[in-house]
């Protein structure tokens, strides 16, 4: 087996602009789940994946599958399957990496084995899951939910704005949703799978690097937080008589700001955000009576952000108490972090060394099919620098040489893998 | 002259409740400039006035003006004149008391002295005020400034939200704008304007006394102030490359905060307040890159306010600075202080006293139709206690009890007033 290979990475580059201009709305690159744009993606996807050698069917619920088999012998011997890829369903008014560049990457990689007629000691199959983002069923992951034996069937009767049910859009499709709870691969089977994605944060460009692997998906809390102190005529009430909520809010947002920096000074990757806020009844002259903010703590390890999350409903309880208000804080999501397979991780990092003297370990903050996957299989994910960390935006931007290195990465970590499976 | 007193305190409050019914609004009260409400408002309190012996006529803007002479040798000298009363326009969905509080406990004291056929060594006039609140055309003391002279002409040309310009409004009511002009009051005839209002604060509440007199009205800075960093994904972008203007614009609240109560602990008054506060984007999941904010400083003394203005927009600056943001911060209103004649409120401070061991001085964070007339003639304001502090709600209550107070405050002023004229 010989990595060294034609360059494609101007090929994903136009095949990004070529899928950019499939959407379901003509102002801005929208792409939902089992809609008219993603058959239309798919139809595209499926060509690339056959002109790579690869055999290609979609599954009970639309996910696009691509096949390249093991060495023949192997084959036989019912072989392991290696799955790389990423999803091709996109956020509405999106950028054009976020999903697409993982399954382009991964599809140049079996073009490449393919040119040169090289099979690994393992089958691989690239996935472009149907759904990762979640924006028509307000569920994220469907597609590698399926695979991995974690699809809730109860969604399938969830209605998109339209009133159509989750189970109508699966059929009209082509897709079969009587077949996804016996859809789950088999984990005996899988070698691990490994996810190509654009980081959509600043930590590579700040260092001034093309890639960096993913330690772990973080866990998120996300909370609603109530301060209630009491309006006020802002000329007539004298400071010491106040039970300003606002004043109460911002202090509580230093705190969370504090608390999260000076974490980060011991061990990076503690984030908290106050995103939203709201201030009544909101008048220049009145001071405000009630404030409700969010806030979202992220953190690799389930144990660091939980703590992070005690204390600061601690701190806010305090901050009430002092200035004798009332708080209401409710936890309205959370999930816990997914670590990367440390063994697969390591090999990744290590396929990367050829481009890089440092090859950083980063936590991702945003969710990625990896997560869903992680339940079945050992999973891993190369990250790609982004310009200015923008993503889920038009302005989203990787550039043709950090492609190139990416599917250089994985053609070495291919090459590892095949050596060490 | 005999200050002791029937009870008209019963009656003031059912006059309170009277006015009360007579709303441009029939789900809460609003009593705007010029409506048919006014008009019926008018005619009510022109009943009581002349009830209480005055000759009544409305000026050329619809001022209310009830006349009490002089004793007749002294009036035929050209005797001066003492002005009494507040306004009787009202906010939106008001409480009761805001303005015709002070018109009906000046016509009360002047029914007292009728009574009893008194006539002081001075004329009285009571003002029942047109506008003071400005909600229709959104211009302030529209009646005290046509006395004091200091209208503007310019105005009549405003429209309110039905399209009807001031000058039309005022023609419909009676009134006539082409004599606006030369309506200001003689300066030389006046003896000074006193105001009873009720606090809209919770300080004489705090203090457990029914009244207070008034130092100053506060003078006021508005002003808006924009913090605008970076907007940023929540979970990918480290806590240090961030550029949060949510949290520079906590820091900065929690500063203004600091600033307003350090000085309080010095030299009570000064008042600062973030009332309207908005983060942009303002989602749960993405770092505010935009923050605007209302900033609000009153203070009796201008140099104070102007100094607290000043450090503020320094601390802004340096904030911005240090987080590397951007900062815009816009004065959108500024008026001055004014302060109560010494003499005259001191006279109302002793006439307080037979009721109160203490008398606090205490300054309005709200402007008053005594600011207006200011200008022309000493003014001094009695602020009576309210319930909780609250003002421009249809809670706003005062106690009968306090009200006899201020009756007989009232009385007492008058009294002494004549002693010393």
């Amino acid at each position: 087996m010989n990595a060294s290979s034609i360059d494609l990475a101007r090929t994903v580059m136009q095949r990004i602009d070529a899928l950019a201009k499939i959407s379901d709305d003509p102002h801005g690159l929208t792409r939902t789940f089992c809609s008219p744009a993603m058959r239309r993606a798919n139809g595209f996807v499926a060509s690339w994946m056959r002109e790579a050698g690869m055999e290609v069917r979609t599954d009970a619920i639309g996910n696009l599958i691509g096949h390249y088999p093991a060495k023949s012998k192997i084959e036989n011997r019912k072989s392991k399957i290696l799955i790389l890829g990423s999803h091709l369903d996109t956020v509405r008014n999106a950028g054009t990496f976020d999903g697409p560049l993982g399954v382009l990457v991964a599809i140049a990689c079996v073009q490449q084995l393919h040119v040169r007629k090289i099979h690994a000691p393992f089958e691989i199959e690239v996935l472009g899951f149907a759904d990762e983002e979640g924006v028509r069923y307000q569920r994220t992951y469907l597609g590698s939910r399926v695979l991995a034996g974690t699809f809730d069937l109860k969604d399938l009767k969830r209605l998109d704005p339209d009133g159509i049910s989750m189970a109508k859009a699966i059929r009209a499709f082509g897709g079969n949703p009587s077949a996804l709870r016996n859809a789950k691969l088999d984990p005996k089977r899988l070698l691990g799978y490994v996810e190509v994605h654009i980081e959509q944060g600043p930590v590579l460009e700040k260092k001034n690097l093309s890639v960096g692997v993913v330690s772990a998906i973080t866990g998120q809390t996300r909370m609603r937080i109530t301060f209630t102190g009491c309006a006020g005529h802002a000329g007539t009430t004298p400071m010491n008589l106040r039970r300003d909520a606002l004043c109460a809010a911002a202090e509580f947002i230093s705190t969370a700001e504090s608390l999260a920096r000076r974490r980060n000074e011991a061990d990076s990757g503690l984030v908290a955000t106050v995103g939203q806020i709201a201030a009544l009844p909101g008048a220049s002259n009145v001071i405000p009576g009630k404030v409700t903010l969010s806030l979202d703590i992220r953190h690799a390890k389930d144990s660091v952000r939980r703590q992070a999350v005690t204390t600061l409903k601690q701190r806010a309880s305090e901050i009430t108490r002092q200035r004798k208000l009332k708080l209401s804080a409710e936890v309205v999501h959370e999930s816990r972090a997914v670590e990367c397979d440390k063994r697969v991780s390591r090999l990744l990092a290590k396929a990367a060394m050829t481009h890089q003297r440092r090859v950083p370990i980063l936590p991702s903050g945003a969710g990625h099919d990896a997560a869903a996957m992680a339940v079945i299989t050992p999973v891993a994910m190369l990250f790609v620098r982004c310009k200015g960390g923008i993503s889920h935006h038009p302005d989203e931007s990787v550039s043709e040489k950090d492609v190139r290195v990416s599917i250089s990465v994985m053609n070495n970590f291919i090459q590892l893998l095949a050596q060490n499976a």
